[in-house]
């Protein structure tokens, strides 16, 4: 593993980016997602989470609409995001991808130099399946530089499969970039959705960046879940305005003992399951 | 099956029971129990609940004091216990069980006149080690008249596969007995152990009954964490006497559909896991 942010006892500043994204504005979105990733970096941040099809936007006309905001991996626009990007930090943003004639629902993990990976989101929410092609992994772990990176996109995380296994893979932490449509709950609850994501990162010791929309696209109001939530499954920050900044021990995280009986892997008992 | 007391659009009473529970006085938590499943089911009560060890207590000095303290399955004073159920009405009791030399962390599953099952923690908490041996199934399903129940204890619903694997098994619903002990939180925040539940509940459709202690054993103070969760993993109704009773549909909790394109179970991508 090359050196990346993570200094002493293993902290890592990570942060959640949930800039202005205007559906069919790539150009736009791109150079605002270069923009948050220069102010997450200058905040420390070793590790920058954008939403889900931040590129692009989420509530796509139709097919035609996202295909004419879709990126190639190797489009030339990638260029600007990389130069945006300092030594040693990583960056996960979604995007609308085209690869040949499909679309997928894709995360980049980028650095300054190069494309650490492309995760193509394997559970698919509403009409999503109308426009893109599932991938087929439940997830990704990337290495990169300061640890174990895992990723996975939205719907993905409410299938409690899906960090389970990334973490028992070795996932030192999760990049969740989302878009969750806001949904009625009882007064002084969280969204569900980041409540399974609280769970999820409690029950595997999980810290984990959700990176959500804010406000509305056209009809649908967005719940503004962006939040960092530790290895115990509390929600250290959330949003406030575009920039959401938490430092996370990934050493921390990385030792899944409760001492002095237990351990939340070992105590596991796969033979049953 | 055979008829239960789920009524019209299966809707179920249930009742979680936190009865006063003494270390050491066997005779009298019994004689408690039976009072609680008398009260709980003349509010209408289904499915009634108690806590993990609630026979005995669980801050057990030594294992000296929990075989004491433990009953075998054909031991008399069931006798009094299955007089107190009603027809139709199932109770979900944790116990000290001794068979042969070892020591079980057990729920006993009773109607008015059968042992319906029994099932063994394996899941085994802190010094829980040095008493119990850990049972050989991760969770049970039992066929409740109602429907199909499924039966955890406490630290098993920490690990994400319990409660999935009840859930794809079949479960229509959680019977949880628990004894957590109070850990700090931020404030606001739900005790740990229920975001879990509430998370697991959500996941699956599978509305989840929590029987908790309350108050203090000897060093231990307990989260009072009582609570009926429903099938979108919210919290109907939370401890706030000895008896804690709502009503959840198991016909909604049956159905994994998310019109117009998705279904939680059809949705898993268990090729990938």
């Amino acid at each position: 593993m090359t050196e990346g942010r993570a200094g002493v006892m293993g902290m890592l500043t990570v942060a959640a980016v949930s800039p202005t994204i205007r559906i069919g504005d790539l150009d736009g979105n791109l150079a605002r997602i270069v923009r948050g990733i220069q102010d997450a970096a200058g905040c420390g941040a070793g590790l920058i989470v954008f939403p889900e099809l931040a590129t692009s936007g989420y509530v796509f006309a139709d097919r035609a609409e996202a295909e004419s905001l879709a990126l190639t991996r190797d489009d030339e626009r990638w260029d600007a995001v990389h130069a945006g990007i300092p030594d040693g930090v990583v960056v996960v943003v979604g995007y609308c991808e085209a690869a040949g004639a499909d679309l997928f629902n894709s995360a980049a993990v980028l650095n300054s130099t190069a494309r650490l990976a492309d995760y193509r989101k394997a559970h698919l929410w509403g009409a999503e399946s109308l426009i893109f092609t599932s991938g087929d992994a439940a997830g990704i772990l990337v290495d990169a530089g300061f640890g174990r990176l895992g990723v996975a996109v939205c719907y993905d995380n409410e299938f409690p499969e899906v960090p389970r296994n990334l973490a028992l893979g070795g996932a030192d932490i999760l990049a969740l970039p989302v878009n969750w449509p806001l949904v009625s709950r009882p007064e002084g609850e969280h969204p569900p959705e980041l409540i399974q994501a609280m769970a999820a990162a409690r029950s595997s010791r999980l810290p984990t960046v959700i990176a959500d929309r804010h406000g509305a696209e056209r009809d649908v109001k967005w719940t503004g879940g962006t939040a960092i939530v530790d290895e115990q499954g509390w929600v250290v920050e959330a949003f406030r305005s575009g920039l959401t900044l938490a430092a996370v021990s990934l050493e921390v995280a990385r030792d899944k003992g409760l001492p002095p009986h237990n351990d939340l892997f070992a105590d596991r008992r796969p033979e049953l399951y």
